[in-house]
């Protein structure tokens, strides 16, 4: 004791009976067994991207996913837009920058999401790019962008739009034909509710064009490559097939569930979560905050540390630290998957006490208390 | 009825206990807890590899390891020499290709290891070359190469060697630092009796010094992302993190048991199973043969696709099929990992019985017979 409890924005908690799952006995994926998890597993990520696009499981992480997109939609010749305003935003930079893909940079503010009216200006401004690069959910800041507005713009030009899914398809309403998205990816231990080590990429015809256009500069995460083998419901290379098994039964839930009421609990949690963090006198640090993950700052005189370490000791509870240059300074916990109104009711609960301990000055029971009221009492 | 017994080269059979330890709660990878398991296994990794080299994990398959590796040993300006005969050295000719890495080519047959011989005659015409690039077990024609003999030419030139041993390392005798192979590369789903989903690349001091002197052009598989990660036993992106947890007990079970007791007992499955092929009047493909996995040509009469079904069907042994040309003419039966001489018997009464069935002739009791002679009695 205490018992664990994963709060963080990825991996987040497993259900039992996917872990039990990934236990049954190894199978070979050259089998029709296999076959038929993949393409049940497929038709599902659609349902999950609300898209009639191809859908790529890859074996690897979300950077995986994310590597294999940003090589296969800019053309030589051509320009990418990568819109960021936080780490994993600033990765897939990093990813042009290794690849030598050229690129625009626009940079907001870290907390806020993308503004749709700058990336009409900048595509506006500048010829030849291929792609925006945008992150939906910003894990590192817990911030939203309006990608459906942008998808707007990109529509309005001879553009795709890539978007960054990690941690909002799943939880977040997120519709990519309905809005126009182009390429999507994700990864397995977030909204999945699986572990780590699945990356997926979801490809519509508008950016297949693209793809098909050239060819891309990778061999691994090579999505052409994906394309052909999931044809035959294979993969190129081996598949880590415990994982797209334990997938099968993840989307199956989803899909009982229902996206809609997944959504809705997301949002409940996160708006509950926030009312109790000012109800204990704390801040939330987005400005435009994801309902996925809650970002709060730590308050003055309260060592980051200590207090996480604190909530993991006594209470099980293990939020995320900040990450990047906003390590020390916040904490983070996911509203992703797994977990319901009792669980984050324990972490508030965990928050209060060990904020109490580590000398924050709070009423007991108003973080708790607010969080009931913020479910709707 | 009947039990699943899987001989296929890849994924092979994972023990009891490692499925269990992958159904464990899962958590969180930037903990104290998942350094200490990452720690663990690196350090038996290198083991594993007999290398003092640094021994990079990476969440994907043998394939994503062989594209990080080779992306890097080969500076702008220089050239591989890529040894191929079969499907999986030719698919890092291809790796080759798709990177636009200037390459030559040395084909040898079929079922036959590279000719160290050949290697040094073209180490000796060809200028330029940074890295001789070999297959060890070639796991789609069941043949083996002398990568010992190669190194002492490689050493002998200033140029590095490296050897796909992902149906070696954990089952041939493989000893990277005393025969002087730079980089090795396996994967997960053989040897080392886990799920598909990890690759991994050792890499000496020569490799890095290569390595370090020019950017590889790739993000994902990047082998100075991961050494960096490393020296905090972190991963520069989340790792497959209860695989990584199932490694560090598969590592456990093989050096407990003890890496020449390993070996030993492949070579003994290997030849026993040799001995019955040739009792039921079957002949084996490769002129080299591999210990880590025996391909058998399928007789004449005998259709290859009945024969396999019959064989999972009836008694739930699972062999592979030839894979490209080979498809359809022969079976590949493994000798890796978790399987011991009761199993393999067991296959070889199935595979007796089945060719029976499906009008072969053969003396009932013939293949057991050898292969219990072959195990020595």
């Amino acid at each position: 004791m205490p018992k664990l409890r994963l709060f963080t924005p990825g991996p987040t908690m497993v259900p039992d009976e996917i872990l039990l799952e990934m236990a049954r006995p190894i199978e070979h994926h050259r089998t029709q067994t296999y076959r038929d998890w993949l393409k049940e597993a497929t038709e599902n990520l659609q349902y999950l991207f609300q898209t009639k696009g191809t859908c790529l499981t890859i074996t690897g992480s979300g950077t995986a996913a994310a590597e294999g997109a940003i090589v296969s939609i800019v053309p030589p010749g051509k320009k990418a837009l990568v819109c960021h305003g936080g780490k994993f935003a600033e990765r897939w930079r990093d990813v042009c920058k290794r690849f030598k893909i050229e690129h625009v940079e626009y940079e907001y503010e870290y907390g806020r999401g993308a503004d749709p009216a700058r990336v009409a200006e900048i595509l506006k401004k500048e010829a030849n790019i291929a792609a925006v690069i945008t992150v939906h959910s910003e894990t590192s800041t817990c911030a939203v962008s309006d990608v459906a507005a942008i998808a707007k713009h990109t529509r309005a030009h001879d553009c795709l739009l890539m978007t960054d899914c990690i941690t909002s398809v799943g939880c977040l309403p997120f519709k990519m034909d309905e809005w126009g998205i182009d390429i999507a990816i994700t990864g397995s231990q977030k909204a999945l509710m699986l572990p780590p080590g699945l990356g997926f990429v979801a490809v519509n015809d508008r950016a297949w064009k693209v793809i098909d256009s050239f060819d891309a500069p990778i061999f691994y995460n090579n999505l052409k490559a994906f394309r052909k083998s999931l044809a035959d419901w294979d993969a190129p290379w081996t598949p880590a097939n415990t994982l797209v098994r334990a997938l099968r039964m993840a989307l199956s839930m989803i899909k009982k569930e229902g996206l809609e009421n997944i959504w809705a609990r997301t949002a409940r949690l996160a708006k509950a979560t926030r009312s109790a963090a000012q109800a204990m006198g704390l801040t939330v640090f987005a400005k435009d905050p994801a309902d996925s993950v809650t970002g709060i700052n730590t308050p003055a005189g309260v060592d980051n540390d200590k207090w996480r370490k604190e909530m993991k000791s006594k209470f099980g509870v293990q939020l995320a630290d900040g990450q990047g240059q906003l390590a020390g300074k916040m904490v983070r916990i996911s509203h992703m998957g797994w977990v319901d109104d009792l669980d984050t009711l324990g972490a508030i609960g965990a928050m209060e006490m060990t904020l109490r301990s580590q000398g924050h000055k709070c009423e007991v029971g108003a973080g708790t208390t607010a969080f009931l009221k913020g479910l709707g009492g």
